[in-house]
């Protein structure tokens, strides 16, 4: 697409800011949204910043039928000094492109699109709330807008980022959690869209998560669809072991996502001079290691609790609890080094963080 | 839900209607749509019937995000005498049903909901189309609508029916296809959502249909996700051989969509006397009968196409032409017959045409 201006339409009646404490993930939305569509004779076109507003969606529009859809998670930061930050905001850009192959989708322009998404954030930027531990959640998604039931790629899609500001996501500390080893329902699998960030994936988890929640567990351990016996994910994160002093963490085979908080985890890690693995680990030999005394810590990864540290395992009649229920050492050094870097508390050796505002006048 | 009158709110402005010659299946759409809602708090109400409009939908909304959505689609059929029929709609709100559950969905009243099809129908009657082949295809589809971007099942939901008038599916006569057996990509997984027909499948299938289409193959023929050797289904159809005078389906193993078509071109077959087994079928086995000379013939089934004959498979390097690339007897007899019960030309000794008039009247 051609470098165009996004248009503003500013809203005049601005909402009313919610109190912090009180938000709940993914409930409350900022004052404008980002829109862009996309038709088979024009591309990508007519970017606009517009008031936050319900879509006119005709019932035929294919994302009602066929899911073609995709979807990134990131979010903004405040700097103690006020800068508004961004964390590794193009890798999120770069695997919503990857995503949109898996699906038929038509690519977005990545540079132009990280441009739009930094606008809007500049143009919210008193959304970003500014107690620790709390930022404001960037959505960006696609979805299939052309009216027509036959099963075949839209013609037409729209590319939306909303805003939503969100509280700490552990506000009584970072706290480990109890999960179940799923046997029956798979997340994905290979040749499948475990890799993309579409609908259907989350979609296919529910059932799972609910039968774990209802029996008193916070999150599934996903094992791979075809052997169930490698794992996979915990939950929506990709998860990492420590196991006599080393980590390991499932390789990106195909049916896993490639996360952002996984990758720099990883690049971390590696950094502190640990030993990181990328490699099938069964959940058999993770019980072996445990009952070794070889298996340290276990945590799971992702954009909105960063690092998740897994207290307990249940899997069929055995629980094994790691590092006697308490988070890590380890984990413990990753959340705070990588939120520091998120919140722009600390240095950042790997030009993670980008600056909202700053970019802009380049 | 207690059995409510359905308001209607009738469009004045009743639009044209098309040729039928013309149009293309799932392009056009009638006067008139049913619309109910549901909320945690009132389970499904406010059933209405309303002018076929847009949705408005929050850009938060669920279905937009992480794809729990299901849909149906069945047809309505002009008998010689006028009548209006439905084929077995019965089988396919049971497994509207069976999605719902699958995906979290809250489920339907089914009795309800047919009786608000058939209202529908009856209403729309006239967009009926006449000529042999044509028909009204119905779309009842389920779609999240909280405004909620936790990973979650929905709380609000939307139960919608549209309609479209749809030309003959064979316009020259039935025609056997040739199908491009997938290696790489796979439609679903024991454990996943396969069974049920929700957006998610169809949209992970488009990757490997564009590839098929781009080397001139009308459909892929899907194997199981874990061997790669079993025969699942054939484009978003079930999958039929006839065998040294028998017939063979893959079973419902739980990666298969349990088609109505597939149900009832079981039934007949057994009703004339064939063996039918509901087994696993490797493609490997299948070659091997085609080359022993006793593969006769072999077709997809499904609600749009009802019958459709696989001229030839391409499986790796190999290509077999399946009765000299031409519909075999059996095909043709099993086409001739359900549509004949479709329309209502010919004795239905299963009883599944259903009046849709007659039996509002009740």
């Amino acid at each position: 697409m051609k470098e165009k201006p996004i248009r503003v339409d500013y809203r005049t009646d601005k909402k009313t800011k919610p109190i912090i404490e009180d938000i709940e993930f993914g409930r409350e939305f900022t004052d404008h949204m980002f829109v862009m569509d996309y038709s088979f004779a024009h591309g990508w076109h007519d970017p606009r910043i517009i008031p936050y507003q319900p879509l006119t969606v005709d019932p035929a529009a294919m994302i009602f039928h066929y899911g073609q859809s995709v979807f990134e998670g990131m979010k903004a930061y405040l700097s103690p000094k006020g800068d508004a930050l961004l964390f590794r905001p193009q890798k999120n850009i770069e695997r919503l492109n990857r995503s949109n192959q898996r699906l038929c989708i038509p690519e977005i322009d990545e540079k132009f699109v990280l441009k739009a998404i930094k606008q809007l954030v500049s143009l919210e930027k008193e959304w970003i709330p500014t107690k620790q531990g709390t930022s404001l959640y960037i959505r960006p998604f696609i979805i299939s807008t052309e009216p027509y039931l036959g099963v075949a790629s839209s013609q037409q899609y729209q590319f939306i980022v909303i805003l939503s500001p969100v509280g700490s996501y552990y506000k009584e500390g970072v706290n480990p959690v109890e999960i179940l080893v799923e046997n029956e329902y798979v997340r994905a699998v290979v040749g499948g869209t475990g890799e993309a960030k579409t609908g259907g994936n989350y979609a296919s988890s529910l059932k799972a998560q609910e039968i774990a929640e209802r029996n008193g567990y916070a999150q599934v351990l996903w094992l791979d669809a075809v052997e169930k016996k490698y794992i996979e994910e915990v939950g929506s994160m990709n998860v990492f072991f420590k196991i006599n002093g080393e980590i390991i963490t499932p390789a990106l085979t195909g049916s896993i996502l490639p996360g952002v908080t996984r990758d720099s985890a990883i690049k971390l890690l590696k950094h502190w001079g640990f030993k990181v693995t990328e490699s099938k680990i069964t959940i058999k030999e993770l019980i072996e290691a445990f009952h070794n005394g070889i298996l340290e810590e276990a945590f799971g990864t992702g954009t909105a609790a960063v690092i998740s540290p897994i207290g307990s395992l249940v899997w069929n009649d055995e629980k094994i609890t790691i590092n006697q229920g308490k988070t890590g050492e380890l984990s413990k050094r990753l959340y705070d080094t990588i939120t520091d870097i998120q919140y722009g508390k600390t240095k950042d050796p790997f030009g993670w963080s980008e600056y909202v505002d700053k970019a802009l006048i380049k």
